[in-house]
Order: C-alpha cells, then sequence, then structure tokens
C-alpha cells in the first residue's frame, strides 16, 4: 500500500543557492531540522550527476524514513527506485509518469491554476504544488498564484496542498488559515547559515498552526 | 525477439542546425534519401517539449519501419515506446538503463576507447557510437578517437559500430576500409538545402564499399 506523506515541511534542494558543501549535507541537515519531505531537483547536472547525487541523497533520506522525491526525471527515479517524481508543466504528462511509476509511488504535479489542478487529479496526481505564491529569487519568470485561486483549487480538487514560492518564517502565517498540507521551501532553508536551526524555526511556526 | 538493425546510415537530428521548417519533415526526407536508423537528441527542449517531438517523429520513423533512437532520456523512450535508447558517457549507467528498458530494446553506448567500449559491451550495449573521428561543428568539446584507437575497439570488443563526428561524403570514404556497421551524420544532412539528396549520396558511398 502507499505509504503516507508528511508534506508539511517539504525542502526542495538548490545546488546553487545552498551554504553547506554537499548536498547530502544540506539535506541530513534539514532533516535533523524537522523537513519532513525532500525534492531533489537538478537543472544543470548530467543525468549521470545527477543520477549519483540521487543515489547518495537516497542513502540519507532512507536513513530518516523521509521521501525522496525527483524532479521532472521518471528514469532517474526509476533507476535509484526514488520514492516518487515532481512535475511541472513542461515535464512529462501525469497520466505517463503514473504509468511509468506505477501505482505504489508518489507523484505530484505543480498547478497554478484550477484547471491544472484538476488535470493532475484526473490523471493520478497525488498531490499538488501550488505556487508560486510570490515571485522569488530562485524562480523569477514564475507566475504568481493567488489566494482566490489557491482557494478554489481547495475547493474543486480532492488533494494534499503543498505552497511554493517565497515560502518563509514571514510568509507561511499568512497561509496557515487555509489548511493546506505543507510547505515547499527552497532558500528559506537551503541558503541559511544554519541549515538545521532554519528547518527548527519554520517547522515550529507550521506546527503551531496544527499543520502536523 | 530483438529486430536486427541497419545501421549504416544513421541519422541524428540536430534542431538548429537543420534547414527543414519541422523536425519531423527533415526526418521524413532523409529516410526518403536512404537512412536507416534515427536518434532524437534534444538537449534544450523541456522534458514535454521533447516527449511531444518524439511522438511525432515515431509516427514517421514507424511509416518507414526506420528504428528511433532516443537520445538519453530514458523515461521519454519508454513512454513513447521508443526503439531504443543512446547513451553518453554522462549520461545514466549502461546497466541501469538495459535494466529499465528491458532485453528487447535497442541500447547504443558512446566510446572513446577500448576501456569504455569493453564496459559499454559488459553492460549490455548493443551498439557502440565511436567518435568523435573529427573535432565537429555540432560538438566542438568532443575528443578525437585515432584510427588506431578504433581499430583496437574494432580487435577488442564484438559489438557493432557507427562511427560519428565529422562524418560526411569526405570524410566516410577514409573509414570504408574498417568495415564499421555504420555512419552517423549530423549536419552533412540536416544543413543541406536537399536533405533527400544529401542522404542519396552518402547512401550511395557507403553502399558502393559494400557497407550494406
Amino acid at each position: 500500500m502507499k505509504r503516507l506523506v508528511d508534506y508539511s515541511l517539504y525542502l526542495c534542494t538548490d545546488r546553487e543557492l545552498m551554504t553547506s558543501k554537499t548536498l547530502e549535507e544540506c539535506v541530513e541537515r534539514a532533516i535533523l531540522g524537522g523537513v519532513t519531505c525532500v525534492q531533489l531537483r537538478e537543472k544543470q547536472a548530467s543525468s549521470l550527476e545527477f543520477y549519483e547525487e540521487a543515489k547518495r541523497v537516497l542513502q540519507i533520506t532512507k536513513t530518516y524514513g523521509v521521501p525522496l522525491i525527483i524532479n521532472d526525471r521518471v528514469d532517474i527515479a526509476l533507476a535509484i527506485d526514488a520514492d516518487g517524481v515532481h512535475i511541472g508543466q513542461s515535464d512529462l504528462p501525469t497520466n505517463e509518469v503514473r504509468r511509468l511509476l506505477g501505482k505504489e509511488k508518489i507523484v505530484g504535479v505543480s498547478a497554478r491554476n484550477v484547471k491544472e489542478a484538476l488535470d493532475a487529479y484526473k490523471a493520478g496526481a497525488d498531490y499538488l504544488g501550488v505556487g508560486a505564491m510570490f515571485s522569488t529569487s530562485t524562480k523569477t519568470d514564475a507566475e504568481v498564484v493567488s489566494k482566490e485561486e489557491l482557494k478554489k483549487i481547495q475547493q474543486k480538487v480532492n488533494l494534499p496542498i503543498v505552497l511554493i514560492g517565497g515560502m518563509n518564517a514571514r510568509t507561511i502565517p499568512e497561509f496557515l488559515s487555509f489548511k493546506v498540507q505543507g510547505f515547499a521551501v527552497v532558500s528559506a532553508i537551503v541558503s541559511e547559515k544554519n541549515v538545521t536551526h532554519a528547518a527548527q524555526e519554520l517547522k515550529k511556526i507550521i506546527s503551531s498552526f496544527g499543520c502536523r
């Protein structure tokens, strides 16, 4: 049976923004601070580099029982037997990803509006990454999703929602009344000098509002 | 059973170099001129664009009974049910690609020396792409393989060899005494005004030397 995933503090990696020496170190420190789910994102690496990195990171996430989700590359997820794949609107279609990964793996889909969210639901997604909630340094070209649209998605689509885009200690409280399942964080964790502490602080905020 | 592949005139696509309006048009014209195998190479496209393109090209290659091989992306090959995958030394490891694709699909591996060729053989490759035989406009950073190294690879590794890198009507005859199984061509076909004619001319040269 598919495992229940705790999406509450969802880390997206970014090698260019991180302060840690290695990605493995960054991921481990973030998990020690309370990160519940890790998405490995590599847009510049070769397939081999991505594969090798993913294998190393999987050793760590497995040690702590945290799921590892691979961004975009279904073949790399299959090769290393990761827990799932996260796809955007310019990646492989959701139904193909579901078919290639099988029923047991996690499939996450980025959605910016009700249509994309419903399409993802129908095609077999397990959760939605909704955003960008703010324009961010990691994705400057990302379309911003309004709170009204987020509300509509929640009303029409019965899937866990992870908010992404500009999520940090200042912005997360703005969304706690929405009762989403999680917050995806990039720079507010990986760019901090003390990654563990940064994750702990975010965790406290999220927990104080009853989101896990 | 795995099909026997005619590698003799092997087209590698390159959207940036092509004179045709669409890649499908380019591939069809090349096949009409005698191309026996097509490798779809997309280094800039999004996963979705690559997937959609691959589906369209597969319609054409199927019509003519020519195998379609996808560069690097095993997931895209699986999603569209392509005939195989070609990987370089910075792509997924050959044994993983073989495992993901199964026994029946074609796995090609780029090799620049005996070690890489032997490794590919042991890991389950079906053929080798050996080169670059010359430095080329499509891969300016490619290491050039000497004729001595090519000879050694042929002596030590029992796999079909397709030569790549600067292959055109002027250079192909230099290699005909090596009795390789094929010649991979990019710009000498796709950049030509008359793609069909360019392929026909190369085909004539290759055939005149008894390579298919």
